[in-house]
């Protein structure tokens, strides 16, 4: 049977590529979008939700609009240096045709999983303000919440929006301390395992033969993701696989070594958006996450690439 | 020609191991000891200075005493748990003959590196207190210690009083941060290296044969720190080096492999003590300190035995 997941998305273009790893592949039942601010405006990323939403080849996927906010700190250190002003790479794309879904992001996974109870995993690719609006409203969702796949976070290597912190976390670092301290089963997909494994521009080159619309939509973003890396890490049309990872766990989560810690989320002052691992226990008890910690990096790459060719 | 060295010390058994390692050692000259609160009140740590100084075969040590409370934060976490009330192991000491002298111990530093200008490495093993009012009150210090090797602080490891704080610095995190500001020259001795060598009871065993009276002192205060390790950290009679190792590395720097970056001190909230690395160059520059990442735990232990049994 399918695995039922929920994407909670702000495309992005590694959104992107971790989308449409999922929409066609029929291991994979995607029961919906939500958007989120982060890589760029919350008003963009919901058009560019609803423009990937369309790229599956089965049915148009729903599509339910999110925060353009965090809940409690301003709107700041938007993505739109790497991702482009629209977070599509500024890419032009032409206006979807589909329509957003009457209800909100945080009710549309409240709904989704009461009908499924037990059954759905909810994918996080940007802030989590959603999920934490949801929890806050229906708590009744940390335990029928099957599992919440994260990528965001850090927890053994410098982050890459501020020394200590991961961009989606510390965009809405109160909305991660209510996830983390709901008690629902949570895998951290973080820059530890994330920035271990990259996308190489042959590998790129192999995809982009491939005749979907998914592809060729990836054909006209991913350029401009290049060369944000190409800029600032210096790499040569390679980069890293921030959200395409967390998606490789859904599929295979054999390919990554985790180990179980209680997570807690700064909020304040400098350190503001880390996410610290008690692995002495030191602080108080709270539900275990599994940290990913090591990756089979070929195996996210085999992922990637036979779910986007075939 | 002999190192000139300055200990600041908070004693505490380990701070004992590494002064004895020190006071009898010709390449070493110890111009003087200050001491701070930290393992246990500033009271008992200025006394056990006091009786660490008179150890020595060639000359009484001068003792300045030091700060008895943080810089800003209340006194909170001593170490007794760990070395006992009297931060010698609770071992009932004679009270020591000799005298404070007048100055206190920012001071003593300020007046000795003064009158030694280029000349003075300052080694630390407790809170950054003393070195924090001397850089206050002295700023031109910056400019005419030698060096600053520190026996606190963790980059890449957890910590020991936090998840992420290391007990020095978490005592005083405000000092640290105007030490890190400061622009002096500092080696980082902190718990990514000091938690990889474990001095182990047949080792001690050995060391206690021979006949001083710095060893006969550390017969007597040891046993209650491999007690608390056997309890909190299930070791067999064996401990990890925090302070010998910052001794250490004065004997033979080659032994440690550092890397340099900024390091700022967090003083708020739950990551209050943190010393947070910016590998990456996110934040403000600051003159770079020498961070100790791996080390050759034979060779510390080697100094150790060396310099307490002949």
């Amino acid at each position: 049977m399918a695995t039922k997941i929920i994407i909670d998305t702000d495309p992005g273009i590694d959104d992107a590529i971790a989308i449409c790893m999922a929409i066609n592949s029929p291991s994979i039942s995607v029961l919906g979008l939500t958007s989120v601010f982060g890589n760029t405006y919350g008003e963009l990323t919901a058009y560019n939700a609803l423009r990937l939403a369309e790229l599956s080849d089965r049915t148009v996927i729903p599509v339910a609009r999110g925060s353009d906010v965090p809940l409690f700190i301003p709107i700041q250190n938007l993505g739109t240096l790497v991702h482009g002003d629209d977070g599509m790479g500024n890419s032009n794309l032409p206006t979807p045709k589909g329509e957003f879904l009457s209800l909100s992001a945080a009710e549309f996974i409240a709904k989704t999983v009461h009908e499924n109870p037990g059954e759905v995993t909810l994918l996080t690719l940007g802030p989590l303000t959603n999920l934490a609006l949801a929890l806050r409203i229906y708590p009744e969702l940390s335990n029928q919440i099957k599992k919440v796949v994260i990528m965001g976070g850090v927890v053994a290597h410098p982050g890459n929006m501020t020394p200590v912190s991961e961009a989606n976390i510390a965009r809405d670092p109160h909305a991660a301390e209510i996830v983390f301290s709901s008690g629902l089963p949570i895998v951290l997909v973080g820059l530890d395992v994330t920035e271990k494994t990259i996308i190489t521009n042959s590998l790129l080159q192999e995809v982009f033969k491939a005749k979907s619309p998914a592809v060729e939509l990836l054909k006209k973003i991913i350029p401009a993701y290049q060369h944000f890396f190409a800029q600032y890490y210096s790499m040569n049309g390679s980069f890293f696989t921030h959200d395409p990872s967390a998606m490789a766990y859904i599929f295979r989560p054999n390919l990554f070594k985790t180990r179980k810690t209680s997570i807690f989320v700064e909020t304040e002052g400098r350190c503001s958006g880390q996410t610290v691992a008690d692995w002495n226990n030191k602080l108080e008890k709270r539900t275990a996450v599994e940290v990913c910690l090591k990756v089979n990096s070929r195996g996210v790459l085999d992922v990637l690439k036979n779910t986007l060719t075939t």
